[in-house]
């Protein structure tokens, strides 16, 4: 298939490059020329702007957030320029009313639109091993799922409106943010107690969390890794921001998500912005007036 | 060895067959007689009471609360009896306070002391699978460790004081009722949005959280299974509480297990005190004003 | 002073009121023409339109929310017609990011913008005893204080710019919202031991808390009267709303906020969106499990 | 009547120096001597120890906590020299199984037992202006009633059961560690936008809030003048650790009082253990990043 692609950070750079593997053709534009490098080396051709990224079967955006999405699709009225048999697929996590947006905007150019989200960390991405939750029309979604399957190792279908997608992951990763901080909380206990935090969370996230989020983030966090990166800590605050959103939206309490952004900000607050969002395991940590060494 | 054996409910049961099967002599005793009967079809001996297990290499106690506990060892002073090379060792789950007067009375009778705490759920203690995490003295728990590889898959030292082990029990398990709070939140998000929580939760917990804690909670929450309780609500007030007692100790804020004790709170307060603890998901639906049905 | 006066709900048609009783000429507008008739009886000349109310000396703004002043102010670009001396005064509760638009728009214009938020329901705004918090150009304040000094008992200059006198009613309005909650854990408590909640109570809000705000509050939770509303529960949702965004726009964790914001859904889930905002009392009783006459 | 009096503290001693002013014959003890020098120059008659207090027509205890009262009632066996026709009147904050222990204690020994909790610091203490709430049998509080006119301002009765007076009292506790609380948020919130807590807030407390508990922690807060502590912040923590208790024995969720715990074992973890509760707004601070001089 001819495929557009919206956005080629270290999620999309991975997913471009395996829609080229399976045979696909890929035009791929970013406001960043210097993510694109490595794709045009692996095939892709480089847009000389987004309206060219319109014209193929089908569009694939991976944008980072809300605002780069209105951008492109809204202030820049992307979808004036497109072909009307195209399906516009966005793969990124937004806002319930960044979804409601895009869906009138499609809606108005008659374009078809498709919500499908991922779980998974550039690593999962490059190995084509996603997890994919689309939703919207069953037939637009029939029409791109060659391209889930270049992506994904399974595309799940969770519902008939595009927004479910986006409920989908927010809820996902909400529990990823608890985890986090159930980690976090139990290891101020144990280094409370002078207790090796590394050597007991290493019993515990190898029996009963025996699994790759629990040994990531126990990891980092009973050894204080926090830099680089492998999710930014704003990034986090923006997650349990959507999560307490659409709970809101529906009336439904999240007291867990409540307590996260709690700690986002205190992490925020006390110069720990530019950290992977496990860091808020340090919030735990200073309110139990441990010290880094302790 | 000749092994002493108080308690024997579902877990301990299930870890005194296993030690008959590795070739050990095991004498039982339990306050309903009950749970014997089986014990002694599988070749147990059963004591008249608590003071005839104390006579072997070993004891091990698997009681289900403190107060069984102070009843046996205080109250009941068992050790007056106790052979001198004997070495005790405490199972269970109890509190910080427990552990103090259980390690006073042993000292006093110059008995050692392990504290030997598990993970590992009735199925995994019968296929002799626990996650031991051992405390105390290091001579001491070589001489039981043949008991621990006849009912576990690998045993941890996590300190040479007894309360370590019990704090280390403390945090798994405070880790895994956050898991369920969590499937809980997103499970009401879910539903609120009218989307299949079985459909979006059997994505999430065979990929990111691919791991039977997860799906054993993710299965029972979404279909509102909490009876016959596997684990029964108030023991899980009662690991949120002692959480939270040993924090108070350390002076330790564990937000996530505040908000925890006040949903245990709630389902007790509403009517699901003999539910399984999983339950804590119906408090998390009702404050989303859903209804079973929904 | 001639003076424009946009939205006349309770607060603002009391406080139009004493305009007019200080000697003011008052020229009035509210989208709904109901809340004008008395204030035309009154004395005041009713305006056609928005427009019509900006070639005074000042303006005063008491619309009930954002919406109501983007509509007004940004989509009717209101200050177009504005005479260019005349000083605008946004005297309601509003976001931030609402506050950050009025400002850029009068700029614009080159109108002078003062914020002047005041403490006070409509009672006490009938009797001129409010209490202003205003902020902005200290010459503008000084030109619109005959007017304050007609609606209120006395005020603060709490700011330079505009949006501190919003910050200071959204601290002030969460510090009532806790007070609220406060109340209702306290009550719940009590009705659960079966004690009189508004003997026990009284004792407490005639000597500790001898306030209108708590004897209010206090006889309305524990005579569960929460209809007609004087303050109604998604205002009070409103105001919470706006005091975690603030938090969150600089960093500031408020975990009271949160639990409020929790409470304030768990109200509008279960059915009382309708009732005073200090319904969310009745959350805290079924959080344990009590019944209307428990 | 003749007085036996209990624990001369900052309460206890001005307590007695009013039943003395009322014309009351006071015979007082104390374990620490210094506090009852003042109380003999006042006329009272110092008792050799705890037994010589218990021969009056009534005892009054003003003890600082439950171990205290354990102590001297229970191990000490105070009532077995009791005159039988004494009514002893616990006026302490004491846990409610402290109340069941002392109920029982009395009851053994045939001595009827009052309980009388009071709103009131030192300062009210010394006016005789202390609300006194009372409960327990009716004509045992008849017999002590001309003692608490000597002491309150007045006295309500609030239950047939002598816990409800303790109940009564943690309920009011509580709502004033809330007020704090919400004092610190507020302050955490205006700080942080680099306005003038102390204006701000004194706008707020003395309107909407204008009563001396708000008035008091409120300029305490603002000026983060913490020692020396007028209550001592391990007495707040007490305190809340009563009401979550007292909500955990009826099943009563309080999530202010959670987050309240949090934040007195973070204060106690991050070194201000030894100042007023009121530095739990320390905490609110540190949270936001705010340093002492913001």
């Amino acid at each position: 298939m001819q495929v557009g692609f919206l956005g080629t950070g270290r999620m999309g750079k991975a997913m471009a490059a395996n829609l080229l593997r399976a045979g696909h053709r890929v035009r791929a534009w970013d406001k960043s020329p210097a993510a694109l490098g490595e794709l045009k080396a692996a095939g892709a051709e480089i847009a000389a702007g987004a309206a060219e990224t319109v014209s193929g079967d089908a569009l694939i955006s991976m944008l980072p957030n809300d605002q780069a999405l209105h951008e492109v699709f809204i202030a820049g009225d992307l979808l004036r320029h497109a072909r009307p048999a195209m399906v516009s697929v966005n793969m990124g996590t937004v806002s319930l009313d960044c979804v409601d947006e895009l869906v009138a905007a499609h809606k108005a150019r008659n374009i078809s639109y498709v919500a499908a989200t991922v779980f998974g960390r550039p690593d999962v991405a490059a190995a084509a091993k996603l997890s994919i939750m689309a939703a919207g029309d069953a037939a637009a979604i029939d029409r791109v799922q060659p391209l889930f399957d270049a992506m994904g190792q399974r595309t799940s279908r969770v519902g008939l409106e595009p927004r479910h997608a986006n409920i989908a992951k927010i809820a996902g990763n909400l529990m990823v943010a608890c985890a986090i901080e159930a980690i976090g909380e139990a290891a101020a206990l144990l280094r409370k107690y002078r207790m090796s935090a590394p050597d007991v969370l290493d019993v515990i996230i190898t029996s009963l969390f025996n699994v790759p989020v629990y040994q990531g983030y126990g990891r980092a966090i009973t050894q204080q890794q926090y830099v680089p990166p492998g999710f930014d800590l704003v990034l986090g605050m923006k997650d349990v921001g959507l999560a307490l959103k659409a709970g809101e939206q529906a009336n439904v309490p999240l007291p867990f998500a409540s307590v996260l952004r709690d700690a986002f900000l205190d992490a925020m607050a006390n110069g720990d912005t530019d950290k992977d969002w496990a860091a808020i395991a340090r919030v735990a940590a200073r309110k139990a007036g441990l010290q880094d060494n302790d």
